[in-house]
């Protein structure tokens, strides 16, 4: 049986993180179609020692495709989407367009990829501070029930996006010698700062961001009434997501019990150890595919409680490798569908 | 009646602080004793337009000395403090030596300052995460009774000092190509990067700056049981420490109350705009004086809960400013006392 694949929006910073995660992990496909707006079509991009040419997302682009990877905004996921299920192909949306649809499934593979085995043809991609957090706290599940969140992030400017990158670069070398310029559509700079204000302002006060994970945190674990708070920042890094989590749970979980269950979870590393001054950063985690788990403590006031610090590379697992992990989770479809 | 001060550690970053905020606020004073290591003495440094020669601090130094800034290290600190109380001086002490000694007041003077009125000859300054957090808190009481707190922290590299400021932009210039390097002890690097590791490891997994503010916020609040945790994490900023709070009171305060009473509240500043963009940042504190706060909003989860974001100079009313405002809050020894 043949596979082909397609990456809308492949050459953004997550589209070409797909197209990374993709060769590095030797995904089973015959043929990889890139896609992109206009404005980004006529490039070509390296896959597997040949290049291939971006072409300009169409009406029969999805044709043939059996999985199609979405790395783009939510009103170009939602122009596109209905017409790649039509032809047949299985849509993964990294966009939110869709994240808080009851009827499509938001996914996380260690920690409800079965959901996958009832064949939905749309997946959404959950925010990349969401899915490093419920890697952690699914991996908990059964060891004591969650009871309340408090998130405080940490993120990088790459989950803005490649201008933004560029924003950054723009700010520190204008901010080595005096004050960082603004950026460039006169937002406060990115360089030497902390900006808690992540995608906009909801009426409640809260930023969609931390909406987000919020409702996605939710969704995931399946704790639809999961009391969570977030505060949501951005902070001058390039790449990797950190968070400060304090997490409540019905009895107590010690830090070593957590650290010995993570340890023994897909997709996370425990690195814990204070005496070696050793704990989870972003610096080490750009390119790189676990969740890093460290800092894990007791609550002190509330036996509890545990608070830990989980850092992961926010273009792979809170983005590209998570869609393609799901990919590759995906039920082969039975070849008479076709 | 003349009045002498000394600053002792005058050429590090909080000396050097201490004295522009002793001039920028006319603080009444006749003489100008200036202190430091071996190390540091020899240079001059400028003060209401003449330059004041930096003296070896020794067993006289503090002789004639009416009121003592320290700006040193703990063994400096508690090796200087019984000379120059010996000799008469109310010594005022930015350092942990003598935070959590039941018989010294911490001070933060907007919110205990009273206590300064019992004539204290030595007084400790609170840590530079504590000291905005409690004003912010302290301006609440009577409103609600504060019942759980939840703080992370982003703070600057400048509460680690100057070399760690050289540092962070040695790290930044060389992380502009590659990958930043290291510090010059092997630690890991200031520049793009998030360490949950700021002063030492404590045995029950929190950092001594995580309990520093535990401790202190309890002390000058005066709740001695209240429950806090802290997650501290240095983040590539030059200067300004930011702080998101999740705070539980026994009652519920509406945002808006919340605002009213801060914004009449002295040393603070309500910046919470969103839909102007506006809110608290570390790039617009540094050299001012007031503690900011903005994106208050309530506890989706908690009616009593409150979640705002605090940003001050670390250097200011996280050091030198709290210093020189104790300073100015001391009562006047009458003159009988020598």
């Amino acid at each position: 049986m043949s596979r082909t694949l397609a990456i809308l929006g492949a050459t953004g910073l997550v589209g070409r993180t797909m197209l990374s995660v993709l060769e590095q992990r030797g995904f089973p496909l015959d043929d990889l179609r890139l896609l992109a707006s206009p404005r980004g079509a006529g490039r070509t991009l390296s896959f597997r020692g040949r290049e291939i040419a971006v072409q300009a997302v169409g009406p029969e682009s999805f044709v043939g495709v059996d999985i199609a990877l979405f790395a783009v905004k939510n009103p170009i996921a939602r122009q596109w989407a209905p017409v790649a299920q039509a032809a047949g192909a299985v849509v993964i949306d990294n966009s939110s367009a869709y994240r808080y649809d009851p009827a499509v499934p938001l996914i996380v593979p260690e920690v409800n990829g079965d959901i996958l085995d009832t064949r939905p043809t749309l997946i959404a991609n959950p925010n990349c501070s969401a899915a490093p957090l419920v890697v952690a706290l699914g991996a908990l599940r059964g060891m004591a029930t969650l009871e309340r969140l408090i998130v405080s992030t940490y993120q990088s400017v790459s989950g803005a996006g490649s201008d933004a990158l560029e924003e950054l670069d723009r700010g520190i070398r204008g901010g080595l010698e005096s004050a960082p310029p603004r950026r460039t559509d006169g937002s406060p700079a990115f360089a030497f700062n902390c900006i808690p204000h992540i995608d906009r302002f909801e009426d409640n006060g809260y930023t969609r961001e931390e909406m987000k994970v919020v409702w996605e945190v939710r969704k995931i674990l399946g704790t639809s009434e999961l009391p969570v708070t977030v505060t949501a920042v951005r902070v001058p890094v390039r790449v990797g997501h950190a968070a400060a989590v304090h997490a409540i749970f019905d009895a107590p979980i010690t830090p070593q019990a957590a650290r010995e269950r993570w340890a023994a979870s897909p997709g996370i590393e425990v690195v814990d150890d204070p005496a070696q001054a050793r704990y989870p950063m972003p610096l080490d985690v750009e390119g790189r595919d676990p969740v890093l788990i460290g800092r894990v403590r007791t609550d002190l006031c509330d036996r509890n409680g545990l608070a830990f610090f989980v850092v992961s590379d926010n273009l792979r697992k809170g983005a590209a490798l998570n869609a393609v992990q799901i990919a590759e989770r995906l039920p082969r479809a039975p070849a008479v569908v076709r």
